[in-house]
């Protein structure tokens, strides 16, 4: 692991409440009772067909350095709340639970139980915030970044957000599942740094405004990098001056010397017109190898639509809209009791709300993906976790939504998602390289995932079942609870 | 300084391209001459009539520690892009220039200086991505906060975000900039940590769950925290069980302790409806003193709407419009060149655009804010630098979006905006605390503010003039620039 996070102590960044909660455990002697707490959110944004589940090695690094430094116990002391014994157990405290997760990448859908927390109540209750956190901005970014990336079908895209950010991590782990969710590259030197992602970059307008001259700022930069030169083209005037003096430094400046121009940049201005004329004046030229790149505003909807008029660019760099999901900055996942252990076993609970879709579904559940005869996903399926696996005779299932129709599984191949990433405290899971799991990703949309599901509009809504036994099992809790009349 | 930062080297948050640049800069040998560059942004978030200027001190703290590690260099070297002779000026690499800023705090319009760097290009280049961000993401939220508190009427706000904000240094410096732009308190413990907020938290819907009885889950709260007992009343029904189980508590639980409950929190439904038969029942009850508080997806439109529907509501936890700033999660500073040093002389710079809010003001300027008699700001004014200030005699200036009207200060009181915080890489400036920033932004909001650029919807907008010297030599740039011909 870089350097960087080993030293930062992340275990105070918890909402009050996480502690208020866990001293009240504490002192009524029920903190020690196992409770089982699953990580879902409801709804896809910009209203995609699924996310991409991201931040489980940041989920793992958190658990595993977990802990109160005197620094942390002197601060809650002095809130004048929590009792000495309950300080103490946290001078103390490391995570003895079991964690249960997807593994970074997958393809997810909402309702799912996408994380599964087991664990004594006060553990999993402290770290409640900073998973949701984590799962909250990586997959949000992660989902957006797939999204921009098909968008573009086929062209590259880099991060270039980090201005932009909601300051420094959100720069930083915003690349990182920028990148996991298919971008090939990033502006951010720390985030290249610490994973390993490719960065890029070249010049600012200051570049050529330093220099006031804009060939002379282009063949200052043409002598400094001969064999990566991209030029910022639209400081003065894109066809007027940009490109004309791109195409000047191409053949005075680097043909002489045996190379290239690798590229020019277009941040402003109309890029599908500019693109057009910037492609026929290069092409010309004799530069048909230059690539045009684009900047500026730029997302799934507006790439889609440079595409749709023809625009003649090779690649994009996508700053704000991205690295903060402008559209949809809140990915809403949450977390929620599902069962508590009484007498030695664990009861199902329940979170009724007057919103249908808060409504929870109680039980350690497990959480399958059913595939095809051809390899594709078409379903997923909850079931308890004491359920049997379905086999190879038909299973029938219940679609939580339309209740009434009766249908079957056949012949179908079932994947459990979740793995087990902490069993009793200890890690049991070895961490794939993030280059593996953006790799998982894309195979996961190239094989496994309907074509349908992954338009950026109106895609197809994937199956989220329920075995017959939660099904159940939901609305007996939610009989039994609505005795209560109305007004 | 909280022990947490001095720790983090983040130096390497910046855009490759500054790396690329310095590098070139370097290469050339013009590395040392001196750039000027200016901060500004072009659009107040959610069509605000201003915003507030936040992210100063983490700027400071970030530039006291600017430097590369032999990791960074080593990363910087694999890239093949760099010189050794380069690298190793980066290995000594320190901050020599100069840096003015606005005040934290402080009430801000677009296109004005906001901070303005003079430093060795390579080093004023080196800080742009992280100035940036740091800028934009605490006064994008310090600006929304403010919105929220102000819609609250006098209400108590807190910021209940860190779930969904984007990672954990936008929960953190998030609560910071929401705490300067006049929230209460936050829930985010490090923050409260770190910064001294006011931290806030009682329980969550698991901790009533978990109990199973809401009733017994509210007493065994009541019984350990009898001082400070606010109950979530909406896990099944608010006013079926969850307030009628809250009154039992208070009367049975806390009462005969001699203890009165402090409040009840309604985190979903209507919120209008249920808050007005909330309070009903708790006057009923003689429990007039409990307050009721209100969370989920709150931000200033609907505070405004409950608060024009009657609710009885006395304060709200607002958390992911907040900590995202979800309305509009963009603010969008920038960093410009408007002055280089040549022959000893600083000569200034512009940057043309076919947007014409786009384009730049040249030269090294000075920012004024104007006050009437009254001690209210009328107008905030751009002058070069190098221009005597204005005296008591009228001023003409320079209404830069109507420049054919002819208008005059009089008996004007001049504030000059930005203060020297770097003078030749050397601070001398001292840092306020967060709560003498957060009483700077409610005396301009009370005192110096119109009330008609607070309004949240359609607010008076503010002049931002320039003196007729900089109109000038802003003109006569563009008109020498300006000499291409179109097509």
């Amino acid at each position: 692991m870089f350097e960087q996070n080993r030293e930062r102590n992340l275990s105070m960044v918890m909402d009050f409440y996480e502690m208020t909660m866990a001293n009240g455990y504490f002192q009524d002697g029920v903190g020690a009772r196992q409770a089982a707490f699953d990580v879902f959110y409801r709804q896809n944004p910009d209203g995609g067909g699924f996310a991409i589940f991201a931040g489980l090695e940041q989920i793992v690094q958190y658990i595993e350095n977990l802990h109160f430094s005197a620094q942390d116990i002197d601060f809650l002391r002095a809130q004048g709340m929590f009792s000495a014994e309950f300080l103490d157990y946290l001078a103390h405290f490391h995570f003895s639970g079991s964690v249960y997760a997807l593994k970074e990448g997958t393809v997810m859908y909402p309702g799912t139980p996408i994380v599964t927390v087991v664990a004594p109540v006060i553990e999993a209750q402290l770290v409640e915030t900073a998973l949701l956190l984590e799962i909250n901005h990586q997959s949000l970014i992660a989902t957006k970044a797939s999204r921009i990336v098909r968008a573009a079908q086929g062209r590259g895209v880099s991060d270039f957000g980090a201005r932009r950010a909601h300051n420094m991590d959100s720069a930083v782990y915003g690349a990182r599942a920028s990148y996991l969710g298919g971008v090939d590259a990033t502006a951010t030197v720390l985030a290249g740094q610490m994973f390993g992602i490719p960065v890029t970059g070249t010049m600012a307008h200051s570049y050529v405004m330093f220099y006031g001259d804009e060939r002379l700022a282009f063949e200052k930069y043409a002598r400094t990098y001969p064999d990566a030169c991209v030029l910022l083209v639209d400081t003065y005037d894109v066809l007027q001056s940009g490109v004309p003096n791109a195409i000047r430094v191409a053949k005075e400046v680097l043909e002489p010397m045996g190379k290239r121009l690798k590229g020019v940049r277009i941040d402003s201005g109309d890029l599908a017109y500019l693109s057009k004329k910037t492609r026929a004046m290069l092409d010309a030229a004799e530069l048909a190898d230059c690539k045009i790149l684009a900047s500026g505003s730029l997302d799934e909807n507006t790439i889609t639509s440079l595409i749709n008029q023809g625009a003649r660019l090779d690649g994009f760099g996508v700053g704000e809209r991205l690295i903060t999901a402008r559209s949809e900055p809140v990915f809403g996942a949450v977390y929620k009791l599902c069962a508590v252990e009484e007498d030695g076993q664990f009861t199902p609970r329940i979170k009724i709300s007057e919103n249908v879709e808060k409504i929870t579904n109680p039980g350690i559940k497990r959480l399958l993906r059913v595939y095809d005869q051809d390899g594709k996903s078409v379903a997923d399926l909850m079931t308890l976790r004491d359920e049997p696996l379905p086999g190879a005779e038909p299973y029938r299932y219940v679609d939580p939504i339309r209740p009434w129709r009766v249908r079957y599984f056949e012949n179908c191949v079932y994947e459990e998602l979740q793995q087990p990433i902490f069993v009793d405290g200890k890690r049991v899971y070895t961490l794939p390289t993030l280059a593996e799991s953006r790799a998982y990703v894309h195979q996961q949309l190239h094989q496994q995932v309907w074509e349908e599901e992954q338009r950026i509009q109106n895609p197809h809504v994937h199956y989220v079942d329920m075995s017959p036994r939660l099904y159940e099992l939901k609305m007996n809790m939610l009989h039994s609870s609505h005795a209560g009349k109305e007004c």
